[in-house]
């Protein structure tokens, strides 16, 4: 499904001028760790339970059909960003450990540090384990791929969905995952990120406008899905 | 850009449900024989004045910057249908030959004759002609590639272009080349066929829901390009 709304972001550090947290800043408080890295076959079990959370949200439980197998048997099919990719945002109270799993040619992870008012509980701490790294915990993540600009000449990323879990939410971290989006489509050479937000989401449309988006008031989508599409089976 | 709008289609032959022509049906009148098949480089030339004609179309051509070069840099790297693809539409007064260079494991060309009341004056043959057989131009295509649903667990396909040159249009032909996309969706197990249309487009609006489309009213695009996108270089 399209883009879930994140909320406002927070107020954008002086020293970061898109408003993205500041690396090198001292953790004082309650320093939340935060990791964004490619995504991997091993994620999906994670990535399914994010994606029907996501439903829950939307209040679109009764679209949501995908299996851990059906995610299995389409994504990672391509190197990341020629096709379908996700960036997974990892979560802890300690820094991250060095994991070269996760480094490649194709991105190397980011990693910045949130300094919290207050120390976070994670509810669903157990379920989103990663089960590598002591209390690293999935947070969250953002699905995209690939569209073209015929107009432009040269491709863009569609961000279909950018999710972080509730107690995670209203600290920047979506705001970071669309941001290595944008940012790793610059470094590609790329036109465009586009995405989808549903008009009555006032907080997510002021977040998006802030990060720079426009929202386009004439365009409207079409589907075409379930018995109608089936209906073309046969027509060619 | 977004899906050009086509005409509302003609009439449905009774003998074809979805509203093709029927391509058993013996030619009478004025015979225009119509072939869908897969771009290949070759047709770049072709394909550029096309997106060119789409945006003079949609009053859009300051956006318009693509070249031959950045299409050619861009398209036709991957096999078809697993990223940017392109069918090109051709007509011709006289039957197709049989042009096995045309032939894929991919994709076999669909044929169809469609009976005009009166012969068509095409003042662009020239231009469009594709220079390989007799009397064939180029008549339009169709843009597309694959998007995802994270909810059905599956791609889809995104038409991002649908264009039909203006002396063509108002026969069926817009109608065939989104057939042959929604077909091939569904052939390789597809869940969705999607693409924009602008909302005070009526026209487009009802052949797109004749077509089985719904049009979703609720969503609104977010696009993030240009400088504002390029700030996003140095934020990770």
């Amino acid at each position: 499904m399209a883009a879930a709304a994140p909320p406002p972001p927070p107020t954008p550090a002086p020293s970061a001028p898109t408003g993205l947290p500041d690396s090198d800043s001292t953790p004082v408080g309650h320093p939340l760790f935060a990791r964004i890295r490619l995504a991997t076959p091993l994620d999906i079990p994670h990535i399914h339970k994010l994606i029907h959370q996501m439903a829950i949200f939307e209040k679109l439980t009764h679209l949501f059909t995908a299996t851990e197998s059906s995610l299995a048997s389409t994504l990672f099919k391509s190197p990341p960003f020629l096709s379908f990719t996700i960036f997974l945002l990892e979560v802890s109270s300690h820094p991250f450990e060095k994991d070269s799993n996760f480094h490649s040619q194709n991105f190397t992870p980011i990693e910045r540090i949130f300094n919290l008012d207050h120390s976070l509980i994670d509810p669903e701490a157990e379920t989103f384990k990663n089960g590598i790294n002591g209390d690293v915990v999935v947070a969250g993540f953002v699905l995209f791929f690939p569209n073209f600009s015929t107009f432009l000449g040269k491709p863009g990323f569609y961000v279909e969905d950018l999710f972080v879990r509730e107690c995670y939410r209203r600290k920047g971290l979506g705001k970071l995952l669309l941001s290595a989006v944008a940012s790793q489509a610059v470094k590609m050479g790329y036109g465009r990120v586009e995405w989808v937000v549903l008009d009555w989401n006032v907080n997510a449309i002021k977040f998006y406008e802030e990060m720079g988006a426009n929202v386009l008031p004439e365009w409207r989508i079409c589907r075409l899905t379930g018995p109608a599409l089936e209906t073309y089976r046969d027509a060619i």
